[in-house]
């Protein structure tokens, strides 16, 4: 068969930049089960009836047919299967389906491709990676658990050095109802869809449109668009506002869940994730309750949200039974991807392996393989050379790989082992049973380069 | 919406199952890397003319098509898509697409959900689990790759000290055609294929077949049976080839290679795997060229081949280069999931979490979450109470979970921290900058039972 090319939206990685991904993917999964988290998967195919439960995203998705199903054979929402396209849907399904089986509050954190069939672009793909994190109850889940999955999520971010600033912001649905109650406004939803533009057709549109389209008096358009502006690193977004003079019982328990939200994410970074109140965005989508999330990547903002989620009172519902739920979905492609793909990040090296043993003759080869099988037992990873080149072809081998060290294996009668590094050219005695490579040469290491764009 | 019900060849586990299983392939994964094999995941998804390459398997291909794509739009095999259905399809369109930007020999491991529109049974699935590693090289792949993938996937399973027995068999195809060849067969795949369905329709069956179908006289037939009968957990199979007098020159380059690879795997195993000779299968896939692998668990023989693979020196081809590889496949799920599902293994417990923080009040809850996180900062995975209950609800909140220890904070005015084994009643004061479960309760550990079959 001819080369075969990319296929447009289903992204993959080489190996080192593979190497990437999953020590992203490994690190997350520490903090999810650091706080108690337990992993779940889900089957990657629903009922399209599942699918189509959120009426927007029926156009994306992609249905599964056996090859040598009856062609005429009719696409029916109950039988017929299609990849899912989010973790949300699929779990609160699983809920339902195990809800006998599981402890309630349940924390789970669930890492896996999804599917869309939308148009590819630099952080939209067709095929991609998210790791969300939920808690849902059985009938009430107590407010703090919005601020535990603010804390995990940001704590986990916050783990990745090579990453640029991230920015989560976090708002409140019902700081916003109670806000635009307080101040008089029939209906907050027409608002919150009219401002929820306000960053893209900017304030004199929005003016215009609260005014003509939904009926807002000068004195309302102004509060809303103040209210709009507050963004703070802290809580002195209560204060700016209280200083507009609005008061209303829904207004200060949101802006009391927002503080506790924003304090306690802040809490646990370190400064690589800048946590912020930001009165500005709701995420239109109609079942978040409460808090909501959204993250933008210093230098990447065209991405979009790289992390968003919220309180959605009913995650899942039996009919008789309600369960809410908070969570947090990061995008691990659309924060990987565009930084891998313009060579912000790569890994040290495009193999785990830490050590080549060199070959003296292929008749060596078995004490060669001992001698790394005994380095393997020590947790290095190692390889041996494929064939018994002269050293400068074995030690290019290493080089082209990345490979930090090569071994050269004592003489059978008695020599010495040595170690060599072949980034400094250093050459020392070492003993099998002992020598151990420095810290950050045993495992491939991401680094961050300047990047090319 | 009522109660979800499971979708039949869709396996689902629930979190402690699950937690079983991602510690298969954590360790799984550890071993391919000490090997020095880099992780490489495809896409789910290639062109169907890819996947049918293979002529047999297109019956069960399940093909992709977006909801709203023209209902008279042609399957065609270029630009229609279907779900992978194996790892080694997409391997070596993998290799053929990036050979430029690989190092050969390249190593890699492939660890991924695998879909076949098949009839559900126990160890066949519709969505399964497939470990793959592979060594390809460009042109020649020198043979002592095969002893390798057979050490690496050997040492693999014998780390897991809670399945049943495994039986890895050993054969290869050189020495089953150089002995062919020597007895005087002119068609030596005609006798495969009749040879290897002997453990399914017997000796009498075979004999006869060998004889009336394919020609063979007496002589041919009995050596036939007589070397399909050796079977040995050492080199000694050659001497029992040898006693059947038969001389060959691609025979003794086969019986050298198995000797290798029997030997090889043998020397890295504990017990757990038993590596053997085993001249009776084929493993009738064409593409096979040298040594071939089959792998059974004892007490689950009915599922089959749970790990196979081989060498085969057209991997992948683009015409002007050819791409020999060797390699194994694990079936994740088919080796895991009859074991969980008879409850045969669980694990220790359905949560990471090996602390539950107890809570005196709500007011207290930022000092308990200061308690929790510095026990993570050490590594130990821990939960906070939901809720301030009593105490005695409060551990059987962990109780349910299987979270061993409750840890009790100290009062404010200066009291002391207590921990308690709950499965022991046993609590003792502990300081928190310091306390350590055994290592044995730090993470769930997977455990076997007497199978409930």
């Amino acid at each position: 068969m001819s080369r075969p090319t990319p296929l447009s939206g289903f992204p993959e990685l080489l190996p080192a930049q593979r190497l990437v991904e999953q020590q992203v993917i490994d690190r997350l999964r520490q903090t999810f089960e650091l706080h108690g988290f337990a992993p779940v998967e889900t089957r990657a195919a629903e009922p399209l009836e599942q699918l189509l439960r959120k009426g927007e995203i029926d156009n994306e998705v992609y249905v599964l047919r056996r090859l040598h199903a009856d062609p005429a054979e009719r696409v029916d929402e109950a039988s017929t299967l299609g990849l899912h396209y989010d973790l949300t849907v699929p779990f609160a399904r699983y809920v339902l389906e195990n809800a006998g089986r599981l402890d309630f509050p349940f924390r789970r954190y669930q890492i896996q491709k999804v599917w869309r069939g939308e148009r590819p672009q630099e952080g939209r793909y067709r095929e991609f990676t998210q790791a969300d994190i939920d808690i849902v109850a059985r009938d009430g889940l107590p407010f703090h658990h919005d601020v535990e999955v603010a804390r995990v999520m940001s704590e986990g971010l916050d783990a990745f050095a090579f990453l640029p600033p991230l920015r989560m912001q976090v708002n409140n649905r019902r700081l916003i109802e109670g806000f635009y109650r307080g101040i008089g406004v029939t209906d907050p939803t027409a608002v919150m869809r009219v401002v929820d533009k306000l960053d893209k057709v900017g304030a004199g549109v929005t003016a215009a449109t609260l005014r003509d389209e939904v009926g807002l008096d000068h004195t309302q358009v102004d509060k809303c668009l103040a209210f709009a502006a507050v963004r703070t690193a802290d809580s002195s977004f209560v204060d700016r506002v209280r200083a507009l003079g609005v008061r209303d019982p829904l207004l200060e328990q949101g802006l009391a869940e927002l503080v506790a939200v924003v304090d306690g994410a802040a809490a646990v970074v370190t400064g690589r994730v800048q946590v912020e109140a930001d009165l500005s965005f709701t995420r239109g989508l109609d079942y978040y309750t409460g808090t909501v999330f959204e993250t933008r990547m210093a230098g990447f903002e065209g991405l979009g949200s790289v992390c968003s989620g919220g309180r959605y009172d009913a995650l899942a519902s039996d009919g008789r039974t309600t369960y809410p739920g908070v969570g947090i979905s990061l995008g691990v492609s659309r924060l990987l991807l565009p930084l891998l793909g313009r060579g912000v990040i790569t890994a040290s090296r495009a193999v785990p392996s830490a050590v080549l043993v060199a070959l003296v003759d292929e008749e060596s080869r078995a004490g060669s393989d001992d001698l790394a099988q005994s380095l393997r037992a020590r947790g290095i990873a190692t390889e041996v050379a494929a064939s018994a080149q002269k050293y400068g072809r074995q030690i290019r081998y290493a080089e082209r790989r990345g490979i930090p060290y090569v071994w050269f294996p004592a003489a059978e009668d008695g020599g010495r082992h040595e170690v060599k590094d072949i980034r400094s050219g250093e050459q020392v005695d070492a003993d099998p049973a002992t020598w151990t490579p420095p810290l950050e040469d045993l495992h491939p290491q991401v680094i961050s380069k300047e990047p090319s764009q």
